[in-house]
């Protein structure tokens, strides 16, 4: 029996706002479309949040048995500064001009940062990473059919898409629960600040002035894509419609994902997604994130710990394990004390692995309770992720696990107690949860297990050392490692070592 | 006074076929453009002989003072099997189909995998990295442009460039020395190939059958652009009309950077590039690296040994090393014999930077002819870099000052002898090229100093109990980092220790 049919996933859907049983289109195939950066700054952990929700989202499909193909995209073009309002000037634009370089080179410097800071979070490459430039052909093609269809006009060189008209055939505002007329009274005035019929009328396609940065040409002569845009005509290009799970971050419901539900009905007469997955966001001290509070630390920052609101540098992996203790739909408040603590249980938990490693399994009376235990703390981790991605629960069965492990290990309890299947599930379960599905992974020494080796040595020197009770070089040794960044640790009879 | 102005640049321009100095169009930047992988295969040498040239001109003109934009390319569409004949299949679709992929998996694969190669081999990011499928609009314009100038025409929903017509206007294949009429009667029959009017008419658009898996829509049906164009709209794009530099390996001049030229002549009647440079090509053994032969390696079978053909594994900075020590237009022959040498030589360079900055400038009796000497090598260093990127040259001048280096740390040769002055200039010249521009770093331990600060102590241990006499403990050191992964070396009354 697959993992999936033996653990059956929910998730909760954003749009009838529950929890169903997830079906795939295609029986074994799974497409997901996650919202990805506008790459105009450094990657923050708003950025790491999403990336790591949905990293977590595509690992489990795939670890249940599904083949995904996960298309997250690179924002470099149509992202405005007030997409509500749908005004402001483009992010990516506005940046290459105040740092007087082309676009793409903006584009450039943050998709590496981006991809650099995400490839030492653990989080795995998407299967395609599109672009909006590279599909404007694409999005020319989705608003020359929703003109057609009677959902969109063009005025003076842009198109808009026409939400009176829209709302007489289809809902709007379902996902995030807006009301137009409460959005459109709420607004402010338009007069005077584009051509549109109606507040709520989104840009599908923007005419560009001569000097503005970013243009193609189009029907409706030179010009820019709307945001939204960009999504419909990825997802519909590489996934179809529609296609299984949609993701992105709690804010772009609105005005983002309404504008791609709209933009779908309008294209094609069909709703674009089965599942809508939304994280929540991330706050610090208790409080949003933002440029203009000081209070915005990016990923760089965290891992160097350069920002003075931080009291040291906190690893990739530690953040990762941070994030994964809440569950992705509840907010997450980042503090020192609570990244210290993160920090604890993280390497607790590897340490833990790296314990198991070492236990060999020997044949012995039985000890059914012990056996039954066990397994059932197995079936407890995977049904906590297979209801909605449970990470914080599945963390919590996890560690239920180690302290059996460290039973084991310490000979409080018999490993012969159990089964040789039982040892061989506890081993798989702990393993390929903790690294194939959590992603995490040793940050010792670069894991090439190079230091490990010296390091048993040098420890095995200062034993023999202190038997001799040649204090002066067992102290010497202490001294020097502590210098060289190593710290040692003596318990329980036994000295570990850890890196400072 | 500028590194530029002080030592003025020459470069091999292909195109004159001579060595010309270097004057760029806007006196402190320069444009460049080179062409980048095509995706479809793991990365393998000759992908890393072509980056590391680059890299190398990239990274001298920095260090000279000037402002760089460096566009190199990613071709993810248009690029067919045999671009001679212009037939074929496209080359990413072929692997899509065979693996039953969307193309634009195998193109996030192989860009991915591409990147990591180059990011290990420390190569840097070029400014900008446009993909083809991202210039679908620029490239439509420009055949439309090379139409109305009547170098081009229509048959059957495909443009092929117009030959005949064109070398009534200008020259074909001076860069290449190819003579056309040559290579019309050397060329097969084109009889039921296609409907082109001569042999090497080449297309710069082609039709799409219905089930073709990559095309857009174009004013001449459904198709894709032809391989040349790609690379004459984005280097237009990004970097005007002529820009400076154009770079690519040998292979690439014919027919690619021909196309690209008489695409330039055509749609503009401008030449596009002030300066050609072209690497010259890698072969294993003696052999030209083909897949059937099975001496094909790719960069990781190098990084991990695990291709027959090798004795052993070669490190990133060993292969770059080895690059190096040839100028960029000679051919390279690898072969274990050759790797093993440059790795030495590798670490003997490192080794010799690391004891450079343990030695203090001490006052003392002035040595002029040493002084002058060391004044005279930096000068070389410097000129070899400025006489068409002379790396091989540069080493051995850095080696010369290695030994000055060594005299100084094993007291052969006074350190006082030199002024403060040239103590200084040989610190910044011999660390500056090593690793600004030649981008040779560090490979021990990850450089965080944590091994080497415990190696440190471990070989004191050594050496005292080898003072005591303690022959037995000194063995067992020896032999359990042997396990561990590190091997020591004692020369000249030190202890050196290196990774397996």
């Amino acid at each position: 029996m697959k993992l999936k049919d033996q653990y059956p996933l929910s998730v909760y859907n954003s749009l009838p706002r529950e929890k169903e049983f997830f079906k795939s289109i295609n029986k074994d195939y799974v497409g997901m479309y996650v919202c990805g950066p506008t790459v105009y700054g450094s990657p923050h952990l708003g950025h790491a949040r999403s990336a790591i929700t949905f990293d977590i989202v595509f690992r489990y499909l795939k670890h249940l048995g599904y083949k995904v193909r996960y298309v997250r995209n690179i924002t470099d073009v149509g992202h405005l500064e007030d997409e509500v309002a749908g005004a402001g000037e483009d992010k990516i634009v506005k940046k290459a001009r105040l740092e007087r370089l082309e676009p793409m080179e903006v584009v450039q410097t943050y998709t590496v940062m981006y991809h650099k800071s995400m490839d030492v979070l653990n989080v795995l490459r998407p299967s395609i990473e599109p672009t909006a430039t590279a599909h404007i052909i694409e999005q020319i093609k989705i608003v020359e059919e929703i003109l057609q269809n009677g959902y969109a006009y063009e005025v003076d060189g842009s198109v808009y898409f026409d939400m009176d008209k829209y709302t007489q055939d289809y809902k709007y505002g379902e996902l995030s629960g807006k009301v137009l007329d409460d959005l459109i009274s709420g607004s402010r005035n338009l007069e005077g600040q584009d051509k549109k019929k109606s507040a709520f009328d989104f840009a599908l396609w923007k005419k560009a002035n001569p000097e503005h940065l970013m243009q193609w040409d189009s029907p409706w002569g030179m010009g820019f894509p709307g945001w939204h845009l960009e999504c419909t005509a990825m997802s519909s290009k590489y996934l179809g419609l529609p296609f299984d799970i949609h993701g992105g971050g709690m804010d772009l419901q609105f005005p983002h994902h309404e504008g791609e539900i709209a933009q779908s009905f309008g294209y094609c007469g069909c709703k674009p997604v089965n599942y809508w997955l939304h994280n929540n966001m991330v706050t610090l001290d208790g409080q949003k994130m933002a440029k203009s509070k000081g209070n915005f630390i990016s990923l760089d920052e965290m891992f160097d710990g350069s920002h003075s609101l931080l009291e040291k540098a906190y690893s990739p992996m530690t953040i990762r394990f941070f994030m994964l203790q809440s569950h992705y739909r509840s907010p997450i408040d980042f503090s020192n004390e609570a990244l210290k603590a993160a920090e604890k249980g993280y390497k607790k938990l590897m340490t833990a692995l790296q314990t198991l490693s070492e236990i060999p399994h020997v044949k012995g009376e039985k000890d059914e309770k012990l056996d039954q235990e066990i397994n059932q703390l197995c079936d407890e981790i995977y049904k906590s992720l297979s209801d909605d991605f449970h990470t914080a629960l599945a963390l919590a069965g996890l560690f239920e696990l180690s302290s059996k492990i460290y039973s084991f290990y310490n000979k409080q309890a018999s490993v012969s107690g159990i089964s040789k299947e039982t040892f061989q599930r506890l081993q798989t379960t702990f393993t390929e949860v903790i690294e194939d599905v959590l992603g995490l992974i040793s940050e010792d020494g670069g894991g090439d297990g190079v230091l490990d080796g010296v390091m048993n040595l040098v420890i095995n020197i200062r034993e023999k050392a202190r038997l001799n009770k040649d204090y002066a070089l067992s102290d010497q040794i202490r001294d020097e490692l502590a210098t060289a960044g190593v710290k040692l640790k003596d318990e329980k009879g036994t000295t570990t070592y850890k890196l400072d």
